[in-house]
């Protein structure tokens, strides 16, 4: 990590046995089959309602670690296939997100892609589509963010280059007592590393696991 | 579960990768290259060195944790893997356990094995080898539990019968800030269920995370 560059975070909720996403990943099932059970702790609070402009929610000890997940960050990364629109070239009409008009980043986002698009700016957020690989992606983003940390959004190939790669500064896991069977790994094998434990929070349906690199 | 019978409890050391045990287990590294990292935690604890015979040790968050794991078990079962000995007919002169004379467990342990072989009494514990199956040693295990709880000791291969079964009542996962890279994961897919969370506690080292099926 170059001096006064910010922090590369990566936060992803996880099942028990190490899934972030179910089987048979689709524009219909964007989660994998099964993947949104991973995500109904954070859709209930009521911090997260109010960000994507729904009514209601809880709060609970979940509510303070996801608003300190967004604390600080200047930039966000992400993979091809969490921005969507399925593989290979781009099609026409473009893809615009699964978001709507206006995201719920309200902040410069870097989408890892082989294929050459305009930047796309939408209400809040500007996407900028990076083919040169996670390495300009990261330089890019940390620019962007100038000096605050970069967000890894996902998904876990994307997730999995950079931890393979030893970029990673910090990693929160959010683990939802669910066995799935079936779908995406986060950790498919390959990479011994001791980490930091930082912080444990037990919260209704899920426990919030945070580690330094 | 039948009515008065205790509930079968699991409870292992995993890597934040999913494994629990590293590659290469061998007589010289029962829990494979670098699976010993996994037991650092309780290795340490004062209360885990008493009991092995060992002097010395801390006293922390973990200690309550692995108190309240051995109270109210009546009986263990384990399979022939974490018994020892190696695969196949049981050698000559035969192979008596990882532990010495005296075993830690002060309770019957019932070992499952395809090889017939006669109970081995030590001082305080009598290994049963059971070649009846997962149902049979459960049943056994019940029976000389006499309604307490059976521990489910391990290792990966009968902990995965078990919860494929759905035999298994409470799990206990240690969760230890180390990536593996390799070796014997807990959850190799198949099994999808939901669990319900019991208690999260963050401890020097590791998180010990319980649930209820």
């Amino acid at each position: 990590m170059s001096s006064g560059a910010g922090r590369l975070r990566y936060s992803a909720s996880i099942s028990l046995d190490g899934f972030v996403a179910g089987p048979d990943q689709s524009r219909e099932h964007p989660l994998g089959v099964g993947g949104e059970q991973l995500h109904v702790w954070v859709r209930e609070l009521a911090v997260w309602r109010r960000e994507h402009g729904e009514d209601g929610g809880v709060e609970n000890a979940s509510s303070g670690v996801y608003t300190r997940g967004g604390e600080g960050i200047g930039a966000v990364i992400m993979g091809r296939n969490m921005f969507g629109g399925g593989p290979g070239p781009w099609p026409d009409p473009p893809w615009n997100g699964w978001w709507g008009d206006e995201p719920p980043f309200h902040l410069p986002v870097f989408v890892l892609t082989h294929h050459e698009r305009p930047p796309l700016e939408l209400r809040g957020t500007t996407f900028t589509f990076v083919t040169g690989g996670a390495g300009e992606a990261l330089a890019l983003a940390r620019e962007a963010a100038a000096g605050k940390d970069v967000a890894l959004a996902g998904g876990a190939g994307v997730a999995r280059q950079y931890l393979g790669a030893g970029l990673v500064d910090e990693l929160q896991l959010h683990v939802v007592p669910v066995l799935l069977g079936d779908g995406v790994r986060l950790f498919d094998g390959g990479l011994a590393v001791a980490l930091e434990q930082v912080e444990a929070v037990e919260a209704p349906g899920v426990t919030h696991l945070t580690y330094r690199f």
